[in-house]
């Protein structure tokens, strides 16, 4: 679909088909329908343990073939690129296994779960990319229009030294203490709780907002709800209290105070237990001559005070980020036509494509995805250490 | 893609491919990866009148192929639907053509751009029926979930009985005098200007939405910039003035009151001269009970206050349209996940589906169109006559 | 309090004590405290017709005597102005009287229940400026901060010229049918319903707000509760249906399009239904050069777009009103510390004050109230007229 | 004014008559006017060093007399409370002078620039108490009708379990920084910058809120200008860069997270360096049944969200504080008419009347303003020692 055969191909395997890996098919599936692009993405092959599953997510995704193994994608000449979205445990296998093996990778966040992971990862991309090999990691928030914009702004001067940034990512699926256990809830196979599901994407988010990296950081994480029921029959069968119930052992919240390499102060907070706040990524940003603020939940719009207005007329301006001058629009519908959430996936693999076809490194890179892990480390770090003041390595 | 060999095929050809006809493609390639479906579309043809300009939209778009004179597309068998996506002007020829070929058809809004032409397609979709042949026409925004959900809200009660409606359609795209002519603002080829253009979406809605017809109307229509410079070349090149320019011929903005069948009385609007409304579409619905109210800048969130609760702490409350229990949510993404415009079209194919799939008329009917076409109408010969009350013929 | 022996004093009797006797006398008291003025009011009487209750409000409200007979009140040497906030039946004989008696007159909106009788007093307050003695008639929101200020802006061509108005004043007060018969809901006293009480202001609003007269409205009026249980003990005792229950004999709700002097068109509306919305007075205004929108439940705040902003930094600017730079707000509190409802009747009191101080005409004068007189009668003559185009005499 | 013989008097003198001078001045010539009380205060005297100045307050503000030295109203037998209005390094002082001059006293925050001090006052406080002698420090902002009913509601378990509390103060006012050098920005007069300026007061309340103790905290303080011209003369004339600037010795950013003592962690923000921000006192607290959220720039309005409400029509609820059953305002408007600012003066004043009819505790009490002292202190030691955890001292 939207194919042109006057167009190099470049060959997709996908690893992993549940929430991001049909975010990602609806990229791939897309992209090439609105954007001028110098690749087309052929989806060849989706891999997935369970055969049916992973052949039912074929047809209903689009791809061509489906694989139990992935391995044996990896063994395929006309697979080009990787696309990784299976949980985080995983990654650094199939991540590092694709690149030594001369593909192309897009990796979902959290690069990984633990920072020795990361760094071999980062180390094997930069070895790749000596080859012509990229590596990427998806922070796809990154592509939202009003987000892109703000980045602009700032890149611009227009809000002048960032002085302050205030982040939050606010969810609360998980407030209501009977909701039962799930493998997010447990630290060896999650990594980390609200910290690194939700955590990591604001942590970038203010990296990339402000060109800048995080220097430092004082943590405090808690967990809210330390016990709860374990779903399906295997937890209501079970008698007596305390049976029937697993332990949480990650953080429900994460708060934490950061310094910027630029001078700026930071406060972060990822929580999963704000009610009435369904993914409130929230991103603040006050420099020497004006300041933007974004809510995901009103995703297409950007609030910018430009403090050198006059005093009489001054006020936030509401940006509705839905005009062709704004980034990525234009390339959708008239103006005043908003996107949705799934748009910033299409233009993840807009930007991958693009970057691929000028070989140039795509961002962001698995190093920058080893910078986030290390900020996160370095609160879980000060947390234990009685939030203790924590650089983090550069 | 997104094919699936054990469902039913259903052979589709679309007839004009410029805005709408980039909606429509995008929503007949994604309803299938997301939704549930008794049939599977198959994109087979889009027909334009100029081939290089078809051929490329069938690559870009997803089309099989191309074709220049719809009239093609109607003799083939495999074609079992026509998606009428062109000019108002061409809807009635196509639309009725394609039912007495025995197709389905979805037809873009307006219907036509007379009553005369609407009351043909009507009847001959009225008789097309009793052959198990359907019609629809794409009043796109009742399948915005927060519109649909505030559909469901009043005919449940929930607002009790309509007392009043306020809707307005506001956008700011020819507010610039210098703007360039078009034909969208010529009467003889746009039918009308703000009227028929965006102010039919708002008489859709608030039908809709209500559950109640438009039963007579008082109108005033304005013409705020009479004569424009022509576009390109021809109008830069000609000397005096006066002399490239050309004469708008429709109205620039369209207020009219209304009273509804169920009692209810309302006041429209639809203008394209409100600097800094890019699309918003607002509808909100006071009743005995409650009151609910819309912004399509703002599309994700519906307001409702419910009458029956505790003054001390009643008020608006802000839902955010993305949980599993709203309508056309839970087949994409986890709660919290906003949608964006395109996605009504696809859940109107969606719904077109479904009805087919169970031999069922699919709303909104042409009878709908129909009626939309005599509001609109009525409200001219209102504004003609003085804004005399003018009913609208049931 | 807050006198000062070196300004001349101007002596104040008020007639009326209740809701807009009790915000008046407040701004008598307040003015002196935070403005230069060169007049200080000393409240000297309060005329009421129950001995106690005018005792008592004397008291409460701080004035030095009370009176039952306003007429005793006009024959006082040290009465210098008088203050009318008495229900709108009552205003034609107590300001006729007291303008030839030589006293400036303040007097509550709607000037008068009739255009009649606002005609009678608008020629009165003439001869009476022609001996210097000044009549003022309370539209109290226009000195709301936020409103002075757009009209400041309109006034320098912020918005350009004026192309339309939407005029709304919302409220519920009454919106559940069982809330008691009063003596606002009949017309031989209130005159109208919500037409007169609310649509007035709105009314008056945009007029002040764009600087243009209405000159022709189409109007709509409704009544939705046409009878209502009467009031206390009267009601509940009475047996049968029908019984104990009073005849509403004025509009629920008012909707009218106009024309203003300068070509532009405008929509208003006035309604005590709208459930949820309890003080919604919404102005907006749309221009050659850019829009400007205020909403009195939010009353600190303007938003102001600008249209010769850069497209891609452009939006409604949320201008905070509370800054010295801002009409009336810098002589109350630092920046950013917001005023109420009562405030605009303080600033009221001052611009009246300063007039008198300078021998110049207050405004909005009697002949601005009887323009406003002379809309709401040509829309209740348009609404029995089948909503036919009326002119409103100038 | 607002006298009634019938009540007793309660004669009042006030030290200092700037801002807060000027904002209780108002307070106590306003409760009498709209709310029923034990004692009716009479501003008796004003006290100011400089005599002019101290008179012309008096003058405008409303006092029979005025002073210069403020130990001089102490000994007057007609006074039987104090209000301290100066600035914060005199607080201990006047406040213990009183007290033990058996004057009531109400003491402007923050309750000093030292623990030391606030101890010294809060044990005078207790032994006054033993006498009958009752001290009440200002923290204005609890009386704001929003927050007053943010605290019914959390105290009624409408949002069950605090579990995260997000508190603000965001202004804008020394973020150019060209504005000049005050003593705001000296540490020996200020105490400190933000945080004990600004900071104190949402230090506050989240206490009064969620009803709860901060028991520790880990906080990171920043100056990003530290140094600036010097206002007036001094600094225009000077020449070489350099001279003619101050230093700044205070906090321009203060950051910290914290624990209460129920178990709920947050995260505090206290900065004058926010563009656009003018007064933003923002408070969420989530809890584990629903959520409440407030911002004092649009101050009428408070937002509840309720999760035992059906998902399907959950939001968060937009209270518009402004009926009857909120707290404080029915003494003032009919219902949808907002209040300000200044309104929150009154409300004190109020309650502190009542509390002294009653012959009982006003609260805060000193003991509560020494808690927001040591919960500051604690703030500042741990941002020395690198954001390490710090207890708050009980």
């Amino acid at each position: 679909m939207g194919s042109d055969e006057r167009i190099p191909q470049l060959g997709v395997a996908m690893v992993g088909h549940s929430f991001m890996g049909a975010a990602h098919s609806q990229a791939w599936a897309n992209a090439p329908r609105f954007f001028d692009l110098p690749l087309h993405p052929r989806m060849l092959v989706v891999a997935g343990r369970r055969p049916e599953a992973a052949a039912a997510a074929a047809r209903k995704l689009g791809w061509e073939e489906s694989e139990t193994d992935w391995r044996k994608v990896l063994l395929r000449d006309d697979v080009d690129l990787v696309d990784v979205c299976t949980p985080g445990d995983t990654h650094c296998d199939i991540a590092v296994a694709a690149l030594e093996a001369g593909k192309h990778v897009l990796c979902e966040k959290p690069l990984a779960n633990s920072v020795a992971e990361a760094e071999l990862m980062a180390a094997t991309a930069e070895r790749a990319a000596a080859r012509g090999v990229r590596a990427m990691v998806g922070f796809t928030y990154r592509r939202v229009p009003a987000i892109a914009l703000m980045r602009e702004l700032v890149a611009e001067g227009r809000v002048g030294t960032v002085r302050q940034v205030r982040a939050q990512y606010l969810q609360d699926w998980i407030a209501d203490e009977d909701a039962p256990m799930s493998w997010r809830l447990e630290k060896d196979k999650a990594g980390s709780g609200a910290l690194g599901d939700i955590g990591a994407h604001v942590v970038d988010l203010a990296q990339f907002v402000t060109g800048e990296r995080i220097t430092g950081v004082s943590g405090l994480l808690e967990t809210f709800v330390d016990e709860r029921p374990l779903p399906g029959e295997a937890g209501a069968l079970r008698g007596s209290a305390g049976e029937g119930r697993g332990k949480v052992t990650v953080d429900d919240a994460a708060l934490f105070t950061a310094r910027l390499s630029g001078g700026a102060v930071a406060s972060f907070e990822a929580t999963r237990f704000a009610y009435g706040r369904k993914n409130a990524i929230r991103l603040e940003v006050n420099g020497s001559a004006g300041s933007l603020a974004f809510d995901f939940e009103d995703m297409n719009v950007l609030h910018y005070y430009d403090a050198t207005d006059d005093p009489r007329i001054a006020g936030f301006r509401r940006i509705y980020v839905t005009e062709p001058q704004h980034p990525y629009v234009g390339s959708w519908w008239p103006a005043g036509h908003g996107l949705g959430y799934e748009h910033g996936f299409v233009h993840q693999v807009v930007d991958l494509l693009r970057a691929l076809g000028e070989d140039r490194q795509p961002e962001p890179s698995f190093a920058d995805g080893l910078q986030v892990q290390r900020v996160l480390d370095a609160v879980e770090r000060s947390s234990t250490a009685g939030s203790q003041w924590t650089e983090v390595p550069a």
